[in-house]
């Protein structure tokens, strides 16, 4: 399961202007995401064509020096990349799988930064085999301001040579580049997985807010002791992932029991104020069940193990 | 809502043997918390009376100089202070609720650190008031293991003048001290509330883990950028806060909708290896209230006000 070496060592580009002058560029989407790629490109020095479904999009950035297409087509057949970036995959397969658009990218490349799922990118990497296009798949995990900083981090899967062969476009972008492999849905788990814990992170502090409020406690008021905890998280983490891969699961001092009881604390003051309840409810369900297979003396992480039985 | 000076200073506690040797204190409740407070009180000089409801708990607190005594209210009569860390407040109401208990506690103070919800808060100092028992509330927020040393954190509520009073028994314990206010339940509150924040967001790492480990992705290989997902909480819990106590919401960059989105997808995921989505489910579902309300451009913390609303 676990490999000596735990994650591929991370490329971090120094943003330049490009090394490769001759590099070609296009932009399909032009969401807040997409704009700052296109512009990230555009300030390398990178040919850069634009085109978003819904027009007007691009203005700011052909000021900026951006070259505009009247279709998606056009737009693919003026680069020897075509980078996209979309609401979803739905929206993907509407742009891409059109007869001109893959004529016009036979023989070219398609980096995929879309958010969507591990198997939709399988799928995406399908058609791409299947009409002679090179496909990358990858993730944005930071906010579309961080793009062309230091502070942006990206997620590859794909063919390595590929990869690496996109060296110059993705210095443009500033940040954290990690390949994390060659099969082509590994950058949406990792995605899927980090947002998981994002936006669980996310729902658990606005229950607590609204807990607290109830309590009469001010956001403001609770915040400095929620950052506490929130500072115990990553070193956590990192010990339980070990814990986790190794089977050992720990319970040493805080067991599963002892979790359950905290919850069902949580769920009763929840609804003694009439506030939802059901993230903990779904949460304190796992820990129980964890612990009505045998596992209450385990540390709360013997919950991964139980939920993902296969 | 908000006040100026968002939270109490915070008293810490260097660990010194006592100052003051003739304070007395009993500790009643030996499970890992009630053992490690009670150690540090002995290590501290103050005289120590222990005292469990299953026998036994108190062999090595005895070798190392704690007296220990053949009920609650022999051990209660002990000392000036009983500090009570139990289970929960049915296993103190157990414990205090006696009428020899009582009668030893009459016009001494008790500090009870279990555990438990306001509301039981509430209703354990108006048992107190009604026998003449000086009360404080409190929770310990870090493992046993913290006790004694400048990590351990406690809040505490009750009234201002017994918080002061107990300064030298609190000093014994090391670590942060938190006066959060007179009304008694606040300790408890800010407990539930940080605890909601801590469980929460365990629950989306191992579920995370579980998902991750059914894409081939092991625990130590998403841990390095599980740990980057936890570094931005703290900073993101403070601002948001001052989002919510202001009621601005703004999603700039990362509307609700957006949440909702990789939300669903993070469900998807999960439930096509057949591995439970429920609290993604009902955090997609407080999300997805938010935006039928007509926040879907809000920031994700609205969903707080939402779920909040009497």
């Amino acid at each position: 399961m676990s490999s000596p070496s735990v994650t591929p060592a991370p490329e971090h580009s120094t943003r330049t202007r490009a090394d490769h002058p001759a590099t070609t560029v296009t932009v399909l989407g032009l969401g807040p995401m997409g704009r700052a790629l296109a512009g990230a490109f555009v300030d390398a020095g990178l040919r850069t064509t634009v085109w978003n479904r819904t027009a007007g999009r691009d203005r700011e950035l052909l000021d900026r020096g951006a070259v505009g297409a009247t279709s998606a087509a056009e737009a693919a057949a003026a680069s020897k990349v075509t980078v996209v970036c979309l609401v979803n995959y739905e929206a993907v397969d509407a742009v891409l799988r059109q007869d001109e658009v893959e004529a016009a990218l036979k023989g070219r490349t398609v980096v995929n930064l879309t958010a969507d799922t591990p198997a939709r990118a399988r799928d995406t990497a399908a058609w791409a085999a299947a009409h002679g296009v090179r496909y990358l798949d990858g993730a944005i995990m930071t906010p579309a301001t961080t793009i062309g900083t230091p502070d942006a981090v990206f997620l590859n899967s794909g063919p390595e040579d590929l990869y690496l062969e996109l060296a110059p476009v993705r210095a443009a972008l500033g940040g954290t580049h990690t390949h994390l492999g060659e099969e082509i849905g590994r950058a949406a788990a990792y995605d899927i997985a980090l947002l998981d814990i994002f936006w669980t992170a996310m729902a658990g502090y606005a229950h607590a807010m609204a807990v607290a409020g109830a309590e009469g406690v001010t956001a403001r008021e609770l915040a400095p002791f929620a950052r506490g905890i929130g500072a115990i998280l990553p070193p956590l983490f990192e010990e339980t992932a070990v814990d986790a891969d190794a089977g050992t699961y720990s319970g040493e001092g805080n067991p599963l029991t002892s979790a359950v009881s905290s919850m069902s604390h949580i769920v009763q003051v929840s609804e003694s104020h009439g506030i939802d309840a059901g993230v903990m409810r779904a949460a304190e369900g796992m820990a129980r069940r964890a612990v009505g297979l045998g596992h209450g003396q385990d540390g709360f992480i013997r919950v991964a193990e139980v939920i993902g039985r296969r």
